[in-house]
């Protein structure tokens, strides 16, 4: 079983899975320096927002067990300017700003570098198992709603690669098949950066879940003919009333569903939910993602292309959102409501 | 503009446009034996149903020329054994026995080679010509059903690459845009061979039409957003019934657009209708077709695949079928039943 934790703490460095190498080639990079860590989270050796998150956390604690090695005198400040680089690599993932800010603030108590260096440990720790734990959770609520011989449909990554933990969309398939259910998945490919094709389908063979990849648009045929029970994907945002921003072709996947009466989860923990907003932008990029991949291109670069990331999934398509507090129902605006009570981020 | 069309005589040879290389190279291979048409057949120089045909008439006018050239006495046998080597490079593509069999059937009352060679030149000169024919009729009445400034949706490739003529679909889109009206275009990538981004993207470029390219799991987040006013497609069969197998992704496109209340049309000549099977076999291509593309690898070789090539739209969700006989409208069986009244292929 291959080890595919995006990020971990290993013998005083922090270890990173290079992800844009996967499925080829499975090596970490392991950073001695904070520098080298923003360096992978800029590049995306380390993509998904949990997963950056907890290599925010523990860019910092190198830095203090960096700090403390050297003798400094001066520990917070050379903390503060680690977490003012580590902030400078990626301007939207918000697990980044808040795992920095939440590393800092536990150390601010203590003078000696040693005391420094072992309080920002621990709590880069504790965001790792908290991800750990809060997935695991997830994932056993929402293995509730799949029966044993379900064959599933998923799309993107949204597994261990993607959270450091089990896993949310993923997660949930992982804990049904662990229970005993003999479930078969079916992964899309996830154009144009085919997180499907390259990590999804390696995280369920690595689990030994039996899956079949196929191309995004063959999800419609796939349904019609009745070669699946579910449909369950994670989200990138969650609004009030339970629309889903989700990696683009969440919206036709629950479309699709709906016209085959086939149940469509999406399965999220709190933290990603925006009880704030009314509206979720959407992010273009780049026009040459659709105009190719790596290496190859499939059309002309004078050819116009238009590439959002993500699509908005109306509430009214959404069977159910699967939370590590339970299984939110319709209507949304109060189950919402109901989970948040007494929930802290 | 660029020289698209699939397949030419030219100073007795017959030239074929490398489809493989395009839209990165456009080179034609100009053929002087029936063995090198044969290759180019089999390995997908040319692809097409139609544009298969109009290849294979010529070839066997091809072995009828260098047959009187060489001044042999047996040319009957020699048509027949080019015939009998073009019938064996592809195994479904009815257009190729067809015209391999049309042109031989012309050239049995000459004796001459002149005569013969003659002979078997006019009638491959006449299936391009009534595949031009017959576009261009469609396309016309196509065009019809569109309006100045739509946005149309577009999926694989169905223009002059494939046909020979002005296309099917496309052929539509050209018509309109030819006659005034200020269309845009979007094409879908058509995963897994991308002959959307590879050819579709090209043809509306050197036909100088605006258009914008897109992954396939965008098409709903477009209609969403109020982006398109009107899809078409291609067919590769259609029963009695108006069912039409195209390429997969074409019933998720539908499903879409009747939930969007976008009007979606087919466009097919008469000869792709099927009037006597009652279900039509889907082809399973390569698992590696969706675990790469050309020379990239996006999935493991281990993992699983589900490729169909195509997928079936129930008549239900056709606003309309578009052929040289006019737009056929619901009730499909009554309206294709006239448009086949005096038809013959």
């Amino acid at each position: 079983m291959l080890d595919l934790a995006p990020v971990r703490w290993k013998e005083g460095k922090v270890s990173i899975l290079d992800q844009r190498e996967l499925p080829f080639s499975v090596k970490r990079i392991d950073c001695a320096k904070v520098e080298e860590v923003a360096e992978a989270i800029r590049t995306l050796a380390v993509r998904g927002a949990p997963a950056i998150g907890i290599a925010a956390g523990y860019a910092v604690a190198l830095a203090a067990k960096n700090c403390a090695s050297s003798g400094s005198n001066d520990c917070h400040a050379e903390l503060l300017r680690a977490g003012e680089l580590i902030k400078s690599t990626r301007p939207t993932a918000r697990n980044l700003f808040w795992a920095v800010d939440k590393v800092l603030k536990a150390t601010e108590s203590f003078t000696a570098p040693a005391d420094i260096a072992k309080a920002a440990l621990a709590v880069a720790d504790g965001i790792l198992a908290d991800e750990v734990e809060r997935d695991s959770r997830l994932s056993k609520f929402g293995s509730e709603v799949l029966m044993d011989g379900y064959s599933v449909l998923t799309h993107c990554n949204t597994g261990e690669l993607a959270t450091g933990g089990m896993g949310s969309a993923l997660g949930v398939l992982k804990h049904a098949w662990a229970s005993g259910k003999k479930i078969h998945v079916y992964a899309t490919e996830t154009r144009p950066l085919l997180q499907g094709a390259r990590l999804t389908t390696l995280e369920l063979a690595n689990a030994g879940i039996p899956a079949t990849l196929l191309v995004d648009s063959a999800v419609g045929y796939l349904m019609q003919k009745g070669l699946v029970n579910a449909a369950i994907v994670g989200a990138d945002r969650i609004l009030s009333d339970g629309s889903t921003a989700n990696k683009i072709g969440t919206y036709a996947i629950a479309v699709l569903a709906k016209e085959h009466g086939i149940p469509f989860y999406v399965a999220a923990p709190l933290s990603t939910f925006d009880l704030e907003r009314s509206e979720i932008p959407i992010e273009l990029r780049s026009p040459d993602e659709v105009r190719g991949f790596r290496s190859e291109r499939t059309a002309l670069a004078t050819i116009e292309a238009w590439n959002p990331a993500f699509d908005i999934t109306p509430p009214r398509l959404i069977t159910g959102i699967i939370t590590e507090s339970g299984v939110l129902r319709p209507p949304y605006r109060a189950s919402i409501a109901r989970a948040f009570q007494g929930y802290s981020d």
